[in-house]
């Protein structure tokens, strides 16, 4: 079922309407009157409606049923990662949001080669958040993930040790395997950091280490920087039971 | 450490050159005499060599010693995957290749919208295959996997199911998951299935069953078709003890 995403504002409780952009997009799928469509608050909360009229930049809808998303992960993952080069992170976004990651917060490390200005990063941030809006529209989501920039490393390690488990994925760690972190117990909440291109530094590690993170491998091939989160999100996906 | 993947002919006890690409490659790289390097067969064996001379369209090398590779996984699990749109395959040998595949197997489905033509599609095998060759240099695979193009599904799924257990995933399966799947047994040989943009048609999937393939969900949101196999993938290297 066709899905579009209204700000929690606009949710009503018997009739609504669409502009703008989902009115655009109702029209391009030639949506027409009895047709049923899913209208979500990004947050969690769905309305199944039925369409009633079509006009050039307005659709009205009857709400028939009120539920919560029913295709949210059990436990909130976010994914930390450092700015990669070129759109990799775009790549990120997209996947990650398809494989039901709550957030993704990007932020400068120490062999960042991209470091984009506040201005630019404006406009990236942007850009980002529809990403994830339209991931969340093709991959059924209830909530469209939060792209977040934060200023630095520290920072980035501040707010993720704030999840129940906090693991950093280094390249140079070879004993202690993402299995091993997640098998120690039952996490609500779970934040995902790795490197950009040129990997973490060590000293970057030792800090982590301290604000409580566990450092993990993922196994004894090399990941390129926009491969590693996904396939820790994935294996975070399978171990909590989401498939 | 760099390394070079030569043909198993190539492959000396005491004294070998690198010529043509790798040379080339070399020279990029502006390695020296007495540098170390890793020499690879594309089968898992491997010998760690010192440079003895550098020359133009030839590095000559003293065979340290020779090991098998210690970067394969432990199972051989093999990507099937209709023939998507665009690039999205070259993204997949890519990512798979990282991610451990043994190999990548591209096949027609009733509703794949790109079907390449015998000859385009020999065209296509050789750029995959080079792909795949430097995603593993990359990685720091030993196993360059093979990337096959099979003619029809039926074929698809006679080779998959050679495997000791096959799956296919399929978005409309809501019940058994990869999970149940995976802990039913120990498995030398794993294959995963999945469609094209369009998805699998219910009488193909019908087919996969009598064929032996357990049917499994990737989870509760809807996966594109370049995503489901790597999220898959990663979910089988992580069952299977690799991070």
């Amino acid at each position: 079922m066709v899905r579009f995403f209204v700000s929690p504002e606009e949710m009503q409780p018997d009739f609504m309407s669409l502009t703008g952009e989902n009115a655009q997009h109702a029209k391009v799928l030639r949506l027409k009157n009895g047709e049923e469509v899913l209208v979500c608050d990004g947050q969690g909360g769905e309305s199944l409606c039925a369409i009633s009229d079509v006009n050039d930049g307005q659709i009205s809808l009857v709400v028939r049923h009120q539920q919560q998303s029913v295709t949210e992960a059990k436990v909130k993952v976010s994914i930390y990662m450092a700015f990669p080069k070129g759109d990799k992170l775009e790549h990120v976004i997209q996947k990650a949001t398809e494989l039901g990651a709550f957030e993704i917060v990007a932020f400068p490390s120490a062999r960042c080669v991209s470091r984009p200005d506040e201005k630019s990063l404006r406009k990236k941030l942007d850009r980002w958040q529809k990403i994830a809006q339209s991931a969340a529209e093709q991959s059924g989501r209830g909530v469209i993930p939060k792209v977040v920039a934060l200023p630095s490393y520290a920072e980035a390690l501040k707010h993720a040790a704030q999840a129940d488990k906090a693991i950093l994925f280094y390249e140079n760690e070879q004993a202690v395997t993402l299995k091993m972190s997640l098998q120690a117990g039952e996490f609500q909440s779970i934040s995902l950091l790795s490197g950009p291109e040129g990997g973490l530094e060590a000293v970057e590690v030792e800090k982590a280490r301290e604000a409580g993170f566990d450092i993990c491998t993922l196994g004894k091939r090399i990941l390129r920087c926009e491969t590693a989160p996904l396939c820790a999100l994935s294996a975070v996906m399978y171990h909590t039971g989401e498939f």
